[in-house]
């Protein structure tokens, strides 16, 4: 039957898939550089000027900085559950494209996050954008454990874990919406909340053992 | 002689071979998002006109979306097809250079096709690359059953099976020019049919038995 | 001594050599799409003007062809080369590097030889970064093979084939620089002669055993 | 607990964070050429106009071959810590991505610093992202050496032989930013030290055993 070829694999195919993922967060995490730009030479005549240009890069440089660690984050994350993960299926994979098409669009909503002065928009949909990521890696994950496609030794732990931290960025970009109702300007520093709410919940999570 | 290089191998430089096409496939999935963009901040004066010119991007990013499925679908092909291909020689690296040069080719016919109102040269333009991706891949697949670079185990039905999958692209492609000569807008939708008709077709095909 | 760790090695460390140079022969092949764009919409009133500016790409994507195929033939010299080479050390690794380099900077070349009209200076550029990286990939093979870091079951006709491969396309090269000082248009057809040239040279190659 | 969980591995995990440090290496120095363009053809009228705007690319093209050799050059070095390296932790992984950060951005400062006549700045802003690179680069390196990262086997002289590698760019860079207060032109000239400095340390730490 066709169907046994489509019910999926392991070991080597495995492998090939997460290869594959590696390979498009590396090219994602690299082409967020493609939008930093000085204005060309022409309008630069003095020392001045250029060094001005260089200050006005500043805010697309922070937003380089933070979408590579929530990139960066987001392939931890990857790296942690793929660990566990010892099975995959087609719906797997195709949770798994999931999520590379939202890493893979977040060079654009950073790109758009990091002009200056674009009022509320630019901040909705750049947390949109990274809480729609996160949403699928929890999804991805949430499947692999009740389809039977996770190490039957994985603790429960370390389920509760990974799924915590996939939530809670989130979490935090809700969080930044919210804010960013009131002041768009704060909403921005909410995002370098992550590492904290990324930590007490995983405490409270340990404790609670829910 | 030389010809005994020529003749090519497996194992280990068959793995890299499937490597390189990962890398293009996963290059070529995330070069899509190169395209979108906003007009620069200069024009957009409120908050109303930022969240427009954010609606104005809603076709460029169904394009990435497709082009991201579509590319994703042939990945998965491909991926499918390696899995028992356990020889290569040098037409069926040639074959694959051709396929991955349809893939690496993709980003500039989403780029024509999400940009709005171009009437039906788009969609010809569209539909024919990937027409041509499919082609390509199927014509790997025959090539690698014909001359036994196949692993003797290999069912008749996953045969059958990859073959179908890789010609259904091209098949809805060809209904979706013909739909363009009547209705340009209409025939955008019908790439839609993509999993369908794959479902349906592989049914078939199991029934038949051709 | 520090000078051991200076030497190389081989095996895993080998393998990652042979992965980081297919991910830049990779990108490198992918990125010459970018160069593929249309005038934007806004010049684009009629149908009939859509499918001129699709024709006026059409050099472009001769150039994106060859390219490819020229990239790709340099990769699968590549692979038989490292399928031969089983150590490695220092002036190996930055031989490799100077060919990526080459590799690299290609989509470069291609973009210029692409436009229209340029006459001499395009396709001078063209055959000969094409050409450097052919006697980077010679200079390459040479060292190893001079050097004991191919292994020991080699055959010399491997080793002339692979030789004779890698200085093809630069003679190649040398011709259509030597053309177009008659005719740039005509020398643009002569990269067609690689694949011919290849055959006979390697033909010749195997007769006369030099 | 959740934290045994958070304490890193080996083996396979440990191939994987270096499999994808090795695409972002790849795709930042592939990505060096996107910056190199000629003037569109519609400005070149002549032969000679067309090689008068290719000359103008040279600038460009030597910051292409400075940033190809110095990224390669921490590719290298970080090809040979990772042999020596066995082990990770979360704290490694983060290093980690602070290393492929400021990689992944050397193609801003690239482009530039190769634009011709623009001053002090560019060469400052040059200078130090190279020399964070570097700093990023040793900071890992002594991390490892000093959590029993690395294996147990390593010499002395081999820990001793990577930090100075990874120490001597920086210190370079530091040299150009201060020669570029007197004269900048002068100081661009100082990046061509690094393979002379980067020997003469070593010989010095082999002798010194400090």
């Amino acid at each position: 039957m066709a169907s046994t070829d489509a019910e999926g694999g392991s070991g080597l195919e495995l492998e090939r898939l997460v290869f594959f993922s590696d390979a498009v967060f590396a090219i994602a995490i690299t082409l967020l550089v493609i939008d930093l730009k000085l204005p060309p030479a022409a309008d630069l005549g003095s020392e001045r000027a250029a060094w001005q240009a260089l200050a006005e890069t500043v805010p697309r440089f922070l937003g380089f900085v933070i979408s590579f660690l929530v990139i960066g984050a987001y392939w931890v994350g990857h790296h942690r559950m793929f660990r566990h993960i010892v099975r995959y299926n087609d719906s797997l994979l195709w949770r798994n494209l999931l999520l590379l098409m939202w890493i893979a669009f977040l060079p654009f909503p950073t790109s758009v996050f990091s002009e200056p002065g674009r009022g509320q928009m630019p901040l909705v949909l750049y947390a949109a954008s990274l809480g729609f990521a996160g949403i699928s890696s929890a999804w991805l994950w949430r499947y692999a454990v009740h389809h039977g496609l996770v190490a039957t030794g994985t603790q429960r732990e370390t389920i509760k874990y990974l799924t915590l931290r996939a939530v809670t960025i989130p979490f935090v970009c809700l969080i930044a919406i919210g804010i960013s109702f009131l002041n768009p300007i704060l909403a921005r520093w909410s995002f370098c909340l992550i590492p904290f709410v990324q930590r007490i919940a995983i405490r409270l999570g340990a404790r609670r053992r829910f």
